[in-house]
């Protein structure tokens, strides 16, 4: 249940459940398409439900299409003596994602254009990607780039590009109403950890907790795409939806050292920035405005959809120094960051969630709330955080306050507030300030 | 007249003027109704005039309704010796306030339930009430309470609780046109002086000043009434008044040591917060935001009624130690305290009065002040500040800028700008944004 | 070119090149209309094109009128020796502006009336004027009053004022587009150096660096005018105009030692104030809000105008010690001061004009950046500053940011923010987001 999350406990404990998840994903090249996907895919789904899609490579999306499926069997470069100078099944990141099949004999210099290493970090394999021109290269480290002898290299990349399909896939939890929240986290890098394992497990361990308690207020969609193509391909197809988005989040890069970084949408004061506002504020978390660049965000954002989706990482941008290299490895995450991570996500999806617009209906003057049993009866002795939060909520709750902002104003804790706008509601005194549109497995 | 009200010496004579006001009210047992109530306006009208209102038990005020009045003669709990050791002829605090009628013998043991005393207060007799649950009780001192002997006591309260009135008095000063300001002080409390007494004396202070003065520009109301019930009753039956409401207070609890509290009304930015931050910002005030506990500003500014009213106090929502006992008697009101409290008053209800929007009748390009007498005649120096005040008003009175917003923004005194806008007014460079209704005695 | 007045180099060229006709314009006695603001013009147009104005006497102006033209030959106090004690030869600031003719013996008594010195600064003239009272009067140091003798004086000014004509001019650089920017600079002063020179010459030096250039997306118009009536003046003959003014700068005091200081149109927000904003914050100036005291914004910021024109000035209001006296005059004038203002100015011309507010065609999602060769085309690494601007234009570009808060938001440099929006305008991607009239050259 997502309670437990909200726990050290019980976020400690799921961290320990996922970890075999994580590691078994490590290993696999995933990319934007292809079986490394479909392979990952299988792992979330010993875990959670997931409706899978497939979308045929030419499938137009906005100004972009779904690219050819790429698959990679082997990759090397030979020396003469034939010993794999560099070896894609030793690394994932060997191969530069999206090569196009090679199969030939050059000379060093010949192959130089074709090689990546980053002198700075001469043990570290960097992460390349060629996915829209027609290319292919091999990432190594520049202190074994730095070994390599003139001469002659068999350089081979067994790989295909071709049509096929685009992979990606939903965990849905129907709520309470068709309002919808979506929780998007990318599918598409091969053997990172921090950068992607982090994100797919943690999304998987909410939706897990989601699923475990009582009905949700919003519909919940966790989406597991490839970055940029998966994000517009899913927008694409989901137009129809976009009306009802109340609130999400992108998530990734959750298990470093750096403390929570919260990146508001677009808009800057949705939902969802609000709800990161109450739980983060107070807390060594970061809140940044809006900027264009990042993960995903950057097509739920775009001018045309603005949707009211905010982002959750740990270093923003990938700014820390193993990011997209091969010392992104499991090492580098930290169980007990993941966990407050995942802790601090479940907050956050329980704010939104429990979020609302109530109307008083006795607005003229306050009800008595003694008589309603709402109050105590001996006059004379202030009043406790309870009934503060009755007296706030009957304030507020002209239609234009959500009860995230009358926790702001208020000062009073999430769960006392929630308590209280549930008994007022009870007693007839609030009801919801628009009508709840029932969600279609509702009215069946 | 309000002037000399806004002087120290004015406003010091004022006070020792109404000191034996409150030193004849002291003593009575008011109540939310009842001959208390009576008695005490009966005092008030020895000072000013006052319109009587007698609404009776069950009239219905929004959720709420008159409840039966309570009067009381004697109550007593006396030992077997037929000792007094609880007397309500000693201080009327010792009855719990509505206590039904009660004539019987009791042990301790089936007393203490309806004791109340307050063991981190042991010499001091709280103040409790039973409005609107059928009890009764009675409050004594700790240290007292401690000395009482097990074994029988003869228990008596002489009270009647039956239908009757609830008693509310007005003092109308009737403006040049017939927009609204309120001045709201309860009326409700027994033998209690910072909260109860000061707001009634300054109430009728501030009533007399501006009774002696020129005819104000708002219709100004003075009510004395009780809390929460005498407002909600007000308001139910003067909604046909309440979209002429321009500003109001709710006053009382002036006499202590802490410094001037003002609570802005609920939207915040009113014409009365707005004159509140111009004469307290720089002053030893403070200004807090609304919140929906406190005194009768809780019912005005309900979302329903959203009034422009702020409150003014010393100790805000009774945030002394004596607050609801017996130690809040006249011995705690201090005379210099109050008094400076009814000069800021006096600042404030000016400020609020003379406020006005106007409009630049010749808005494009400055107006010629030299040929209208308004201006120094040879240029090349620097002009003064009534000049600057012509100026600034010409400039700001574009429909959308009151006086108050003038005078903030040009830091301009008060007094200053008026006498600029007054003669703008004059040479017909300005006149009253609004069509001013004239007040109903005005068209007769 | 304003690319050269940009550069500490270019400027100081500029302000060499402008110091002749600074000291040519600086012994000419020139007040609100004349021969002395003819012969002003006259040299400004050895620098600039000039379309010249003469406004008869009697043309109304709002509340104002054309006044009688003044013309002075000369003026003197001689005492009975026949030595002239003061004497408008030596100095054109001796006489009050606007002084009628006066030819009669006088003793000292009745002329005291009439002179005016600064005690303060006893080796200073003050300035006056008196153009709207008839009356007459001669300034002097008060070092040289001290020295009168009681006796008799001839008293001489041999003055003209009649009816005639009020003179201004403008140089007009055609834009791409017929929205309309105005910088406007006082020609009424007589012998001041800061306060009236420097404002003319640099008006001159932007005008002619915006004429040397390609045309610019605003039509310039330099308006060189007498304080107040003059821009009164201006302000009714151009009405038609008004709507169509996106930005403007009243200029003047630009060569003391005070840092820049630049005060906000009425408004606060227009396009103006924010060009300001983003190329002064950061530096020494100051950014002060509007106040309706000071030059000719007075009349452009009327609330019947309220137009988006703000002030350029180093002393505020005049607040340097040498202001209206004949110490203003070509030594208190700083040429590297001067030469820094131009370049301010320069930079704030050039973001006023390159500013526009443009649309994202492609507002779903991310357009591809790669296939239109703006974006490198090797995933995995961060972008650099240009790619950031192009996220950051398809971000904002949504009709209601210009490029001047896309500048403040990003913080990118406005050059590279220009370049980024020209490409992605070239690409189709962006495109002015309103339909822009062609100028009336344009058309033909």
């Amino acid at each position: 249940m997502l309670a437990e999350l909200r726990t050290p406990a019980g976020s400690t404990a799921a961290v320990q459940r996922l970890w075999p998840l994580m590691e078994a994903m490590y290993p696999i090249c995933r990319s934007i398409t292809g079986d490394g996907v479909r392979r990952t895919l299988d792992l979330v789904e010993t875990v959670i439900p997931l409706q899978r899609h497939e979308v045929p490579t030419g499938t137009p999306a906005y100004d972009w299409e779904v690219p050819r499926e790429w698959n990679i069997r082997d990759a090397y470069i030979a020396d003469e003596s034939g010993r794999r100078v560099v070896d894609f099944r030793a690394h994932t990141l060997h191969v530069v994602s999206y090569s196009v099949p090679v199969r030939r004999r050059m000379t060093l210099d010949e192959l130089q254009p074709h090689l990546h290493s980053r002198p700075d970090r001469p043990d570290w394999i960097p992460y390349r990607t060629s996915y829209y021109r027609e290319d292919w290269g091999f990432c190594l480290r520049h202190s074994d780039r730095e070994q390599l002898k003139p001469g002659a290299y068999d350089v081979v990349i067994d790989s295909d590009l071709a049509p096929g399909h685009l992979t990606y896939a939903e965990c849905v939890i129907e709520g309470q109403t068709n309002d919808q929240a979506i929780v998007y986290t990318h599918t598409c890098h091969p053997s990172l950890a921090n950068d992607n394992l982090t994100g797919i497990a943690a999304a998987a361990a909410l939706a897990q907790g989601l699923r475990a308690g009582a009905r949700p207020r919003l519909t919940w969609r966790f989406v597991f795409g490839p970055g940029t193509i998966g994000s517009l391909v899913w927008l694409s197809r989901n137009e129809a939806l976009l009306p009802r988005v109340r609130a999400g989040l992108v998530i990734g890069l959750l298990g470093d050292a750096a403390p929570i970084t919260y990146k508001r949408s677009r808009r800057g004061d949705t939902a969802t920035d609000r709800a990161a506002e109450l739980v983060l504020v107070g807390t060594d978390a970061r809140i940044v405005d809006f900027e264009p660049y990042g993960y995903d965000e950057r097509q739920f954002c775009s001018p045309g959809f603005d949707l009211p989706i905010g982002r959750l990482t740990r270093s923003a941008n990938g700014q820390y120094a193993e990011y997209h290299t091969s010392a992104d490895d499991l090492s580098l995450v930290r169980p007990d960051r993941l966990a407050h991570a995942l802790q601090t996500l479940a907050q956050l999806i329980t704010v939104i969630d429990e979020n609302r617009t109530l109307l008083n209906l006795n607005p003229k003057g306050e009800p008595r709330l003694g008589k309603r049993g709402l109050y105590g009866s001996v006059g004379g002795v202030s009043p406790g955080e309870f009934e503060h939060a009755l007296l706030w909520l009957l304030s507020l709750s002209d239609g234009s306050h959500d009860l995230v902002s009358i926790a702001v104003r208020s000062g009073i804790a999430w769960a006392t507030l929630v308590e209280a706008a549930t008994r007022l509601e009870a007693t007839g005194l609030l009801r919801a300030a628009h009508r709840i549109e029932a969600s279609p497995q509702e009215r069946n």
